[in-house]
């Protein structure tokens, strides 16, 4: 596992899962070589490439692949005013991918992952099994010590109630990562050689009240489900932090699901990621997001919405309320955020006419 | 994985850690063979054997360990009348060694448990495992999406909370089973042939807020910081129900451990459990259980111990008074396992007269 799959390894015919219905979200500031390696998984699939940075550059996309690519003009022409709450210079810029996508289900991933290998030498299908995640239900009531009940070879154990055995939708698939972990800058600096290679052969629902780090580098959704949800805040150029934006739509995300009853899973797939990022320039980028979400994770653990929020764009015009409310205090950069998840809203309802209602049903 | 580690696997010298600290609880009807294959990992440490049903029955031990034996008219000689909150013809009795031991930690197994082995081949040392999840924090207030952060080659992610990686002391660990899962009677009648051999290599805290099924074959607990909780209830001879002892066991201890701070984990070490109990059995042990648990779970999901509850023993009387409360409407049963859980606090005061208080210092 301390190097990622070879093309051979990763040539394995696949079954493209849902081709019609998935597309991959990529954000960028470099041409896509890494595709390459994803070719026999990702071929058959569309993808929405999100071009950070200066427009002006030609991103290229290898042979063969199906794509849509937006840069900044793009962003700025399709949302006139309303491009305000996408991110510049920030992979946070990901998020336009999901709001113009019109696919059921969106997979995102960074442009520095590469295929993951198993213990058995086998080059992992990221994306097959976040589809496997995101097709079978989730059990955030109770805990199965088996972990994922519904995979092969695994059931729910005794003392599990029957009465939950159905499960609940899941809306988010969150996968990890061999290699170089997702640490934060202080880490970083401290354990710079430290790498993963433990393969944890497990799915497992994260339990509703409980929240988590969601990291967008490998991450699956049902954008029916929970898109609206899935805002990656305003980050890099003009702000004061970066770094948060897939943390805060994990944040958000995490509560709505659990008010709506939905599921969101971690664990398998892992990919390969190939290369950590700088830890000075990103101590930079995190530094009052570390000071902050002190402030912000009890804000969230706390966070209760109305019963009459029944779809996720009302919880999260509820959530961006309740973040003017309690966060303003924390910095005025809150104020603005919370103004920002308003407008990604308005854009979202904008270019999704008929709003998705949570039971995933066309309204 | 498909079968036990050979004598030769398990052979491997190993160091006895907490050797003075430690005593091994085993609950059985027959001579102990299975400690042979346990010898190179339990010889150094002392056990505590309770033996079920018939008294006059002679349990033989293998040479060599270190151990104390109970049977009936020991218990009932120790305990007189308190002797009846002690289940007998029932598993559950071994809670009688928890109570009786003078050691801080407890680690029991049942009799029909082997030495696992790991994928590399190499035979388990299951307790080593549980002292080492013992010994280290636990993290109830945020999910590490890479399992245990104080395992080597792991840490806390980015977004996680740094005021909360110092994490709180785990009260308990629980182990999992390789080969026979621990399914119920009617999950055992679906799929007889169902082995687990999936080796899932994590150990994580069970989240703040979230129950689960906490199964007795292979578990580890803090005595000093959680032993009173772990009463296993009126089970098997004269009680209408059986197999949920430590069901039974695990909520009452998962809600006191949530309002005191404490945590439990669960995952690594796995045993080899080598054979399925008798299904229609089970399900005339279960099925009053399979019913009430559906009343029971909300109930713990739901209880609120007060303020003043903030040692172990006052918790478990509180709790054995809201059973007593909103139990007792779904089966009188309930009313007397109520009246049990105070006898067996009683019993506990009794015999460790200078009572453990939760953070771990005699008071």
């Amino acid at each position: 596992m301390a190097e990622p799959a070879t093309a051979t390894q990763a040539a394995a015919p696949a079954v493209a899962l849902l081709k019609d219905e998935l597309d991959i979200v990529i954000p960028t500031i470099r041409n896509l070589d890494f595709l390459e390696m994803w070719r026999p998984f990702f071929q058959p699939y569309h993808l929405i490439i999100v071009q950070d940075g200066d427009p002006s550059k030609t991103i290229k996309v290898p042979e063969g692949f199906d794509y849509e690519l937006y840069n900044r003009n793009d962003i700025n022409r399709i949302l006139g005013p309303k491009a305000s709450c996408i991110s510049f210079k920030d992979s946070a810029c990901r998020c336009f991918g999901y709001m113009v996508s019109k696919k059921k289900y969106i997979f995102t991933i960074d442009d520095d992952c590469f295929v993951a290998k198993d213990p058995s030498g086998k080059a992992i299908n990221a994306l097959e099994q976040h589809i496997k995640n995101l097709l079978s239900p989730s059990t955030p009531f109770f805990f199965n010590t088996l972990y994922d009940p519904f995979r092969e070879g695994a059931d729910f154990v005794r003392g599990y109630p029957f009465s939950l055995r159905e499960g609940v939708p899941t809306a988010a698939s969150h996968g990890l990562w061999l290699n170089i972990p997702d640490y934060d800058a202080p880490t970083q600096l401290v354990k710079p050689l430290e790498r993963n290679t433990r393969y944890v052969d497990a799915v497992l629902t994260i339990p509703k009240g409980t929240l988590f780090p969601m990291c967008g580098m490998n991450l699956a959704f049902n954008r029916e489900l929970i898109g609206p949800a899935m805002y990656f805040g305003l980050m890099g150029d003009g702000q004061p932090i970066g770094r948060y934006d897939d943390m805060w739509a994990g944040w958000c995300t995490k509560v709505i699901c659990d008010h709506l009853g939905l599921g969101v899973k971690t664990g398998l797939p892992y990919i390969f990621h190939s290369k950590a990022s700088n830890p000075f320039v990103n101590l930079r980028k995190e530094y009052k997001g570390i000071y902050w979400q002190e402030e912000i994770i009890p804000f969230f653990q706390q966070a209760v919405l109305p019963k009459d929020c029944t779809t996720v764009p009302k919880c999260y015009i509820e959530l961006a309320k309740q973040v003017k409310e309690k966060l303003s205090k924390v910095d005025p950069y809150f104020d603005k955020l919370a103004d920002a998840m308003v407008t990604w809203i308005e854009a979202w309802d904008e270019l999704n006419p008929i709003g998705p209602v949570p039971n995933g049903k066309a309204a």
